[in-house]
């Protein structure tokens, strides 16, 4: 089926990633009303609506038709609307279901959407709904076994406990440093400047990012995505119907999705980033070497070189390599980030998944602006949610190609 | 893609519902292991699951990677895990995504959960919980709109005072009396009765349930679903893989998922059910004429006589003269609510979708003992969630032949 019936993205629409007045309503609602107005389709076109949420359970009080009443104004009502939820990667998985749905000829033009709205006047809500991300019956054993000295922790998301872990392996493993964490940071806050969407951005010293506040050791606060609200959203169409409105986007060429497997996390091949991207791959029938941009979950600053590894843009133990060789800078020929990634362009959990589809479309396009990636034509996407016994419980990997 | 590549239901599995001391983990998995094993489907076989649940982000705080979680222990990762909300019709909508990657031949094998663990040692978390399935911004208007008085209203489901108002609305449509919905009452008990998976069950009389404490007039307690825990889960093939495997199974005809319209109550072949059995109907290729058994989402006893004439069983305003009739008895010519419905059999939200599926599977299968419908061809099953100006924010009806 992947090879099936052509999904084209027809529109693509996203609120500016901030600590936002706005409601998760009408964050929802303007990602969803530039979608639509990209795409030059009505409401009434609509044929289903797939919509990722994480945490308005826990933030504003809002389960279980989260999509119904965010959409509802719009006057999007009647057709089949689904709520996804995938942790961190609850948007890529509900563009996933919407890809199906048009790729199976079910319906000819569906909305992706994802929408979160993390900040609450209570800072601590936000963080601790990110905590559910992981099976919450066994948080405490799973703070002991990261490192989390009992009673601290409070202040920060447990994520950032688990990436602290996580990147003091890849150190052993690869001989990655703080210094090159922070080069991360450095290059995506750049991108981020570029970027009118993003929370953060702008120009940043190797020195400053290392003398921000330690969040967990390696960890500083400039390596960390932030808590964030916002929302993106995209039209997705058959080519049939595309062709009849006259309208044209990227191609949605692979879409895969994948819970995490129990593996040696010292193995970068063998965890759920690394499965996905190779089913994507071969579905697509491209490599790593015909990539010509991509957003991966840089949820923290050392998991970008992870993925560089897991994606097969770096060979293992060579991600500290391929950042420092300058490819993947917006001025390389394999410019991760661009769109500032979330530590600069923020991480509104939900979000996030479509937000890296939004920028991947517009690169493809041509419609980047400064952050124009030159004749880009192939773009990656990689978003991640949750932890279970040492993997993300969902990874979600899309490939688009220009046309 | 609706007559596409056809998908049978091979394994069916569920838990007694009750008020349960198993936790949601447990449940989930009690059903899931059912579901493999009555398809004779090994864990590694397992392409997809789709898993609904609606309320475990407010009773468990376990949110974002509820199928993740409750699956890990069977074995069950490195596959694609969505989680689906749609309120009370979470189960059926994550069944709904399921069927549609198998006809669309994405996958062969899938797996559809449904789990629910309302009870908590604080009895007002479940129906705070239920809550939720409107738009809470509103809640207030919404209570004030259906005629609670401020400051009531703690004691019970929100969600009774809608249906109360509905059904007082309904009784001037269509005369239909307290004793009417009595009846309804009476006869699922019946059928709960002879239901060992049911929470409840046995024989009333019309005055039991008339002098049960109102809970809100005309409502009597016996007149609502109760709190319920449970899990239900099925095992989907397609036509292919079955006839590999040697397995069989009732076939899906049709799967429609919609959301709600603004709609004027008072018309009932206008809302989102009648809208949604028409189209499954026509999708199947069948009439209400052709149903042999039906389970209906009579989460309050009235709701099953206007669900009669939603789905086209009765015409508007017949809905209690079909009752009187005796035909939806187990002994008449269309039996509805045979497994007790939500009334008797209990409403563990997130997972009643799927209950409907696994008893429609039995009585298609011939493999429901005391209360199999002799020669049985032909079921309907109606689930409706949450609510949403004037209408269910979703609504599934499935239609499933014997072969």
């Amino acid at each position: 089926m992947q090879a099936g019936s052509p999904v084209l993205i027809c529109g693509a629409g996203m609120t500016r990633f901030e600590k936002s007045a706005a409601s998760l309503r009408e964050l929802a609602g303007a990602a969803a009303r530039d979608a639509l107005a990209d795409a030059g389709v009505e409401v009434g076109q609509i044929e289903a609506a797939y919509v990722g949420n994480a945490a308005a359970g826990l933030v504003t009080g809002q389960e279980m038709i989260r999509g119904q009443v965010v959409l509802r104004p719009l006057g999007i009502e009647g057709i089949p609307i689904f709520n996804v939820e995938n942790a961190c990667a609850s948007a890529a998985s509900a563009l996933h279901l919407g890809w199906q749905a048009v790729a199976a000829g079910a319906h000819d033009v569906v909305l992706c959407l994802g929408a979160e709205k993390l900040t609450h006047e209570d800072k601590t809500v936000g963080m601790r709904a990110i905590g559910t991300a992981i099976d919450v019956e066994y948080a405490a054993d799973l703070a002991a076994e990261v490192g989390v000295p009992a009673g601290e922790g409070e202040d920060r998301s447990f994520f950032m406990d688990l990436y602290a872990d996580m990147t003091r392996r890849y150190m052993a493993g690869s001989g990655a440093s703080r210094e090159d964490f922070a080069a991360v940071v450095v290059k995506n806050q750049h991108n981020g400047g570029l970027n009118p969407r993003a929370q953060y951005g702008g120009e940043l010293s190797v020195e400053q990012v290392l003398a921000s506040r330690t969040v967990v050791d390696p960890l500083t606060l400039l390596m960390c995505s932030p808590i964030s609200d916002g929302a993106a959203a995209v039209v997705l169409m058959s080519e049939a119907a595309a062709r009849r409105a006259g309208r044209s986007g990227p191609r949605i060429r692979a879409s895969v999705v994948r819970s995490g497997n129990v593996h040696d996390r010292s193995d970068p091949t063998a965890g759920s980033t690394a499965l996905a991207a190779r089913e994507a791959f071969e579905r697509a029938g491209l490599g790593p070497e015909d990539v010509d941009c991509a957003e991966v979950h840089d949820a923290s600053a050392p998991a970008e070189l992870m993925v560089y590894e897991q994606v097969g843009f770096a060979a293992p133990g060579e991600g500290p390599a391929l950042l420092e060789s300058g490819r993947t800078r917006l001025d390389g020929d394999l410019p991760v980030n661009t769109s500032g990634g979330l530590l600069s362009k923020g991480h509104p959990i939900g979000a996030t998944g479509i937000a890296q589809i939004c920028e991947s479309t517009w690169q493809l396009r041509g419609h980047a602006g400064p952050r124009q990636v030159d004749g880009a034509r192939v773009a990656l996407t990689q978003n991640g949610g949750g932890w279970l016994e040492g993997d993300s419980a969902a990874m979600a990997v899309h490939i688009l190609t220009a046309d």
